[in-house]
């Protein structure tokens, strides 16, 4: 389905893009023109062009060590989010660790309690996976509002990267978990001990005690030297700068896992340990904020998620949900990965609203946001994946799109 | 094949490690270790942990605008280089381009002559691929002499990225090509305007007209804001700060396909336009100029790709040849990208060789130095991709081999 579907758009698209070039001149043949000045050299480590000023969007608070800044969704291209823009939640500032004196503890229900050195972390047998990392929070702030303006607000908690390290469960292996052991106490090296329950299942299948991140280490933003990456689930739970695991036999109920990341539901009960990230999609052009310059053929284009596994099918619909067609997807098409799909699109200068839907390889259908709502009530801030509409105006302009 | 021998690699490590761990302290509990202060604050633009020191490795010539710099291939983890450690290859330095300014034409034997911006460039349907670029001239340094001290300066003129941009088929099919046109002339707006004579047949089949690197925009010493991307391709075609595509019915013999980039043959003659990258691998760990600080257990691990296309397997020899093992390939393995291999690796503490061989899926097999000696003569150049062996030594360090 995805190579025929492809292969429609690619057909529809080399009629289309003709109207692109209305604005194109015909060749004045500048053949000898452009610098003639030598350029700069070979350098050590690049930088980004001077021209470019993509930047994660910070909060208006006054203290930025606690708090969020959200990735510039609509400005980039692929699946791969650059770790300079990657998002950040710090719940005590980021802190400053010497690798050479950092330590991985395990220990509690284990045979031998264990301390590692990063070097001795380094000599294990290694894995790379490209997973996103979505916190928990994401597209809190238009929950039930949707007064986020911009994507980079509404969903710029999620970042996507190649990540490398060792499986957790063989460094467990090593430790020797005791039968009674069926969670783990993970604990940051930060400021505040950020602390997190992990039930053991997950350990033991595919969590990654990270050291590296697109192809060199961690950024200290991300957890450098040491960090959980728990592929599909949420952010919160990849514990940064993590500097000790322990095994226990029920969870820990730390303040955030009690205070934080959890929901009151519309009975009075607490939704607690909703680790996965659901399948969850979102338009990032055109998004709020930006203006077309005018009618005419565009690529409409987002990204999809799902912490169940692989993005099957993504959905867009130009007429406010009454009809959908397939968008032609990214490959490779990872699990627990950012799929970019795409669509050629003619905007023909009238009002209009955007959105996508994604379906993963469970079948799970991303949810509407009034389907949300009326399970969960107007209270639930955390695990917020229904479907984000933009409204295109009249004049070019796109907003987001009041509940 | 694969699985089975991942997890037959699996299990020898997990009986392997314990050996790691002989340095490893028991627990002495420090959970009330650690900063206490409150760390640094969010970001909008992230820099690697000042500990981080890993460079490309620069000439010792004084002209640093004309030449290459190399990516410290034994220091990557995965499979994505880091942007700013993407190699380099200047012919006159690295232009600074204001991307409103930039232009691209497209033009000679065509229709429809066409002047494209990059705003229009962006409208257009987008691909993304993740891809390896390799210079043509990787490993000539140890060609014959094999006198390369590390794998960055033998190796270190592969990098691989994902990108993103546009089909040039597609933006051929808006200029209309026309029937006697064979290959296109693509000229780079660096100052010496670098050019290569790319035949129409890959234009119409993979080749994308690149603005995207790892998410962002291209780096400066990538082609910021505009180059070729030819999977599989040898690097110098893949020509940067794209400005033009001239249609033509033949090569035009350019300096940089005529005085570089072609081999001269025992025969006399010249081999010439051989542009596909053919399988080729390097073992990064054990690699020269390292020190194994004993004997004991690591992970040997290196690199692999083939300009034909999947990494279909890697053999790893530990004793100079005689046999070859399977190593574990990493996941998803695509075509024209590098894949990592790795090897759960057992050393005695004597002195041996380690080399890796490649197979992709077209059944090609990495050959060895001599093989290619014995076809190309002693003058061959470019496009070495022989087998590379390193000698480990009984007091650790690890050292090229003389041929």
């Amino acid at each position: 389905m995805a190579g025929r579907s492809t292969r429609r758009r690619f057909l529809e698209a080399t009629g289309a893009v003709s109207a692109i070039l209305t604005g194109c001149k015909r060749s004045e043949a500048p053949e000898g023109e452009g610098p003639r000045r030598i350029g700069k050299p070979l350098s050590a480590y690049g930088e980004r062009s001077a021209f470019e000023k993509s930047a994660r969007a910070l909060p208006t608070t006054k203290l930025l060590e606690v708090g969020s800044s959200y990735t510039p969704l609509a400005e980039l291209v692929g699946t791969i989010t650059p770790s300079a823009l990657h998002y950040e939640r710090h719940h005590s500032g980021v802190p400053v660790i010497d690798p050479v004196e950092h330590r991985l503890l395990i220990h509690g229900m284990v045979d031998r309690p264990l301390i590692f050195t990063m070097a001795e972390l380094r000599q294990f047998p290694s894995v790379s996976r490209i997973c996103f990392i979505e916190c928990a929070g994401n597209t809190h702030l238009s929950y039930g509002r949707r007064d986020a303006p911009t994507v980079q607000v509404s969903h710029g908690l999620v970042s996507c990267s190649e990540w490398s390290g060792v499986r957790l469960s063989l460094l467990l292996s090593q430790a020797g978990v005791q039968p009674a052991a069926k969670w783990i106490l993970a604990e940051g090296a930060d400021a505040c001990k950020m602390q997190r329950s992990i039930p053991l299942e997950k350990a033991m299948d595919d969590i990654i005690v990270a050291y590296g991140q697109n192809g060199e280490a961690l950024r200290p933003e991300q957890g450098y030297p040491l960090r959980l990456v728990i592929p599909g689930w949420e952010g919160n739970s990849n514990v940064k700068w993590l500097r000790r695991l322990k095994l226990v036999d029920q969870p820990y109920m730390t303040r955030d896992e009690t205070s934080k990341y959890t929901d009151s539901m519309p009975d009075g009960t607490a939704r607690r340990f909703t680790f996965v990230m659901e399948a969850k999609s979102v338009v990032t052009f055109p998004s709020g904020g930006q203006k077309l310059p005018g009618a005419g053929w565009y690529e409409l284009t987002g990204l999809a998620w799902s912490g169940r596994g692989r993005i099957e099918r993504v959905e867009v619909s130009l007429d406010g949900g009454a009809t959908w067609q397939d968008a032609a997807l990214s490959e490779p098409r990872l699990p627990a990965a950012v799929t970019r799909f795409r669509l050629p699109w003619r905007w023909d200068g009238k009002e209009m609203t955007v959105q996508s839907r994604a379906t993963d390889e469970s079948g799970y259908v991303q949810p509407t946001h009034e389907a949300l709502v009326a399970v969960r009530g107007p209270n639930y801030e955390y695990h917020n994946n229904g479907i984000r509409p933009w409204k295109v105006m009249a004049d070019g302009s796109v907003t987001d799109v009041p509940a």
